[in-house]
């Protein structure tokens, strides 16, 4: 089946039926996650993935109590850099160049630029960039869970700082941004599962400069 | 083929050999942005697409003069709006209804919650919202374009102003966020095509709270 009709499968569940997702299908949105294209390459962020119960409704709590959070059969958390420090950066460079097994003037010159531009900026402004690095990642997530036939449900809707507190993640240098429950969605309990996809026409969502 | 084979064979191609991409494959990647998951499904940005040269050659001098920028098929700019305004969010309540033939209280509620919350709000603050959404649709594009075969190279490096400027995008109410060249690589002019692809190790990653 092509992508695109797993795309107008996809829905965002709000009732799932507590059935496990198969590993492999779990590895399979993480590394779309892991392999997705970030600014510079720095990949300001990770994933958390949560199967614990308890850990589930702590945090339900503070995501309006939708019940996906519990009765999904993974929750993945994506959590970005709550800054761009001089390390983290090095970091990536330094991984760069051990993996291709070489340095490069202009690499290392670009690394230079970035460590010259992001550490001094404040870290809002930082957070914000690394945030948005994870929404790339976080709509490659769900492409390959729609691949996968695995339901999931994109949620801006929680505490962030809350979660932050929960998931310990202020220790990590680590703040809460998006939320994806991972499971198989209860038709019979979910409101939304027989109403109309709405989206934009194509003619009001794309313009040709020809 | 499975889509994290294809995620692997994507990089972000730093020069592209000028092949048209058959306007199927084109739509193919319209339409996995247009059918992404967004806050409150808004879809609170468009996409332009560029095949026209003279544009393109404007853009790419606002965008460090680099190549993919006119050696690609279709330039894809991911514009998001400049704010959420009364208007705009009326509209897509109304879609929803217009599109499943009914009015719902709840969903009727929750359209005059976004009204007093988000309208009132900074623009700035509303625009980063915005922008967020069109990250997650450009994960999508990036997703299916590797699923088409297509290369994509992911930019946020250009001069969003002056690309608004060019793109007259201010008085469509809209500010340029990204930038998507779609096309094939050439492999004989580009330094990246062979060099391995880096991302962090999964247990850097991605952590299992059991």
């Amino acid at each position: 089946m092509e992508l695109i009709d797993k795309l107008k499968w996809r829905y965002a569940a709000k009732a799932m039926n507590g059935q496990t997702v198969p590993q492999e299908k779990i590895d399979a949105v993480l590394e779309a996650a892991r392999l997705a294209p970030t600014s510079s390459g720095l990949q300001p962020f990770e994933i958390l993935v949560i199967t614990n119960p308890e850990i589930k409704e702590r945090i339900k709590a503070i995501a309006w109590n939708q019940s996906v959070v519990t009765d999904c059969s993974h929750l993945l958390v994506f959590a970005a850099w709550d800054t761009y420090t001089e390390e983290r950066i090095n970091n990536m460079f330094d991984l760069t160049n051990e993996v291709r097994g070489f340095k490069n003037e202009g690499w290392e010159n670009y690394r230079q630029k970035l460590l010259a531009a992001y550490p001094p900026r404040p870290a809002e402004e930082n957070f914000i960039h690394a945030a948005k690095q994870a929404y790339i990642a976080f709509g490659l997530a769900i492409a390959a869970a729609a691949f996968e036939g695995v339901d999931s449900t994109p949620m801006e809707g929680f505490d962030p700082a809350a979660l932050d507190e929960i998931l310990n993640l202020k220790e990590k240098g680590l703040k809460s941004v998006l939320l994806l429950p991972l499971g198989y969605r209860d038709a019979a309990k979910d409101w939304l599962v027989n109403l109309k996809k709405v989206r934009k026409s194509k003619e009001n969502f794309v313009t040709e400069l020809v």
